[in-house]
């Protein structure tokens, strides 16, 4: 940290690859990383898939000089895989739980046991406060045909709920990690567009790092070109996000990533590449109140409305179509299990038959009745948890997009309050780069 | 609404106790409370235990005039049953599901199925937001053998989180629903300690309703005496909670209950007690800085943090309690299904010796074969599911654990800052009715 006109904060964001004994070279690269962790500056360090406690406790212990504070976010049945190491005095954590986060029988993806979350920790930086969060969303495994989207999406909307509601205290906030999503996906630009969060990559003055600043790339030895078609150099998925507050100016100066392979080391950190950004907090400077320059602006701020509306319609559109499909499974779930409550009850009814009628004349199928029972159980059973499950699934989806209908009637109200009533059909979307702009509570 | 000076605002809660087909005298009740309703003038109603959404819907169009404004709350199986009307607009809507929240198999309990949660809405109030919150936390069974409590506690202390970082942009603040805890029960501290929530019943200057302002009482013919044995007249365990802001002052100017029987009436709106409160906003009057009432407002401040320090130490005791449960009955599940894998091979190990080496010679038991085999395989599928269900229980109360150990470092080191150092162990806890006073991140 500078003088106390200026704050510097150093940040620095990592998907980990941690899951032991299965990705590759995972205790080396832990110790790699608590090393170089160990000899850089940062202020705030953000993990992800750091899924064994063990791995945790290994790094904080490694890191006790450098960063005294630290959390560990505990969620699911194997975690969140979320951890936070800080110089300065972590004041309080909250954890917030996706209601949505894939399926648990697809146990080849195991987004679901790992009980996505976003964590926030509030950090002290001297006089001010940081909200800093954490998070790690659904994987996507296939772009063309992506079944977890509509959850992706609820996950983005509540992720922006979250940071928005909780941030109105802070001067600062900061958010990082791996969501997951393209730059210009649906998720990030509500997420963006909602906050008024800055991406660090597009507003940094300097920049070292991968082309476009990927950070899944074709170049990692842990990355197997086959995944990343058609993207054949790599994607950017990993982000450090930051926003000052009315108070407070904030600006990047300088932002970097690994490169894919590291000098004199065997192998990378991790699959991810590691991101690392300068920030500078500044006690705000007032805007100019010329009346040109006040119209000028109540006609961007129209304008971002209207995209915002935009986005969070298409996102509306998005969580319908989960819906639907939620719909169907629920019905084929209950479907099946009607089916297998007939068959059962049929087997009863041919097994009481000979022994109410005919008596014992002929031999009673004895195995193939028991093992058709069996199945008639299982199949009652499985359907009954698919059917819990897919309801909860609707509820959830329901449930945003009740909060969207709502949160587009409240921008509607909000767009007609501006003196120059934009038509927002007729607005496009801002190419990649320019800031969408906040709409948050405290306005 | 009064003038500029002082905002009026009236706030109902009531548990509407809405099971469809298994409450008693269900759509008489609802159109009894629609009606109540559509006459009364509240600003903000906030409902529980409206299970059915259908129920939602007929309230939203009896009330569509009175209250133009709605949001009901979905989630887990059943949902929240959560509901809020408004008079004036409601600007957004933010759900947090509670991460633990009784057993699934506890089906005759039903709270799983419930997924509870909190649910926010921020109101327009003129010039004014109010953060209005409602929820319904976990019922309590037996108070003596309370196996839920610390669920009950993690519930609580979720929700002083949610409400402390949410509510940091509002100038008001406005909780009510069933928390199914007394006054002083550990939770109910929790909550009103750490966020400074004030309770309009100890705050009114009017009351008018049950003694001690129960809401849930013998005399209402919905209740059963044998359930609130040893209080035989009642409990208290809804409420109305506020708070103001840094900028405004709040007050309550009258309160009251019904009292079980309603004139004209052949039964009451629920087996709850409905609440009213009337609460007055006012713009804030800067308090007087004379040195020794500033030593004075130091000491009070540093007895009140070293009062939550307690119970934040007393709630992690809890906590711990439950985690020691949890890991036993997740032992439990291991060890049963480990059991069940034995019986499996031992089976399998019967079948194969008499087909291996002695042939078909004796009749094989198919049917106890067969039997035995489906036994263990229900025993294997159930202690499966268990195991994962205690590993996310103990995963939820891990974090609450940790987060607590967290604030009650962050607590403490707030009390060394103070000039007066006050040794935490040697203060009483204020009687009932004193108020504990707020920490939040604001300050």
């Amino acid at each position: 940290m500078a003088n106390t006109d200026s704050v510097g904060v150093k940040v620095f964001s990592l998907n980990c690859w941690g899951i032991r004994y299965m990705s590759k070279h995972c205790p080396q690269r832990y110790a790699m990383i608590g090393e170089m962790l160990c000899n850089e500056d940062h202020d705030i360090v953000l993990l992800q898939e750091v899924w064994s406690e063990k791995d945790f406790l290994y790094l904080k212990k490694k890191l006790a000089c450098s960063h005294p504070h630290s959390h560990y976010f505990k969620s699911g049945v194997i975690g969140s895989g979320l951890a936070i190491f800080s110089k300065h005095r972590i004041r309080d954590t909250f954890l917030y739980r996706y209601s949505l986060n894939g399926y648990p029988y697809m146990v080849h993806h195991g987004d679901w046991f790992g009980g996505k979350a976003v964590g926030m920790a509030v950090v002290n930086l001297g006089s001010l406060t940081a909200n800093v969060y954490v998070t790690h969303l659904h994987a996507e495994y296939c772009r063309e045909k992506d079944s977890y989207l509509p959850h992706r999406v609820v996950q983005a909307w509540e992720l922006q709920q979250f940071v928005r509601h909780t941030s109105a205290g802070a001067d600062m906030v900061i958010l990082g990690g791996d969501l997951n999503m393209h730059p210009r996906d649906l998720g990030n630009r509500l997420l963006r567009s909602y906050t008024g969060l800055r991406d660090s990559y597009l507003e940094t003055v300097k920049f070292d790092g991968c082309e476009d600043g990927m950070t899944l790339i074709a170049d990692n030895p842990f990355i197997s070109r086959k995944e990343l078609v058609p993207f054949e150099k790599g994607i950017r998925i990993d982000y450090i996000l930051f926003q000052g507050s009315s108070k407070t100016d904030i600006y990047c100066d300088s932002m970097s990533t690994t490169k894919g392979s590291l000098p004199d080391r065997p192998f990378p950190y991790s699959d991810h590449e590691a991101l690392t950004a300068e920030l500078r907090l500044k006690s705000h400077i007032p805007a100019e109140t010329g009346s040109d320059r006040q119209a000028k602006s109540h006609d961007s701020a129209a304008g971002k409305l209207a995209e915002l509306i935009d986005i969070v319609t298409e996102a509306r559109t998005e969580v319908k179509v989960g819906l639907h499909c939620a719909e169907r499974m629920r019905y084929t779930a209950a479907r099946t299990g009607v089916m297998g409550l007939a068959l059962l009850f049929l087997e009863l009814a041919i097994a009481a038959v000979p022994w109410l009628a005919l008596g014992a004349e002929q031999p009673f199928p004895r195995t193939s009745f028991y093992l058709l029972a069996a199945l008639c159980f299982a199949i009652l059973l499985t359907t009954s948890l698919l059917y819990i499950f897919y309801t909860m699934e609707l509820k959830s989806l329901q449930g945003a997009e009740d909060q969207m209908r709502l949160a587009v009637g409240s921008l509607q109200e909000k767009l007609r309050g501006f003196p120059v009533a934009q038509p927002h059909k007729a607005l496009r979307r801002p190419p990649e780069g320019q800031e969408p702009g906040a709409f948050g509570p405290e306005e």
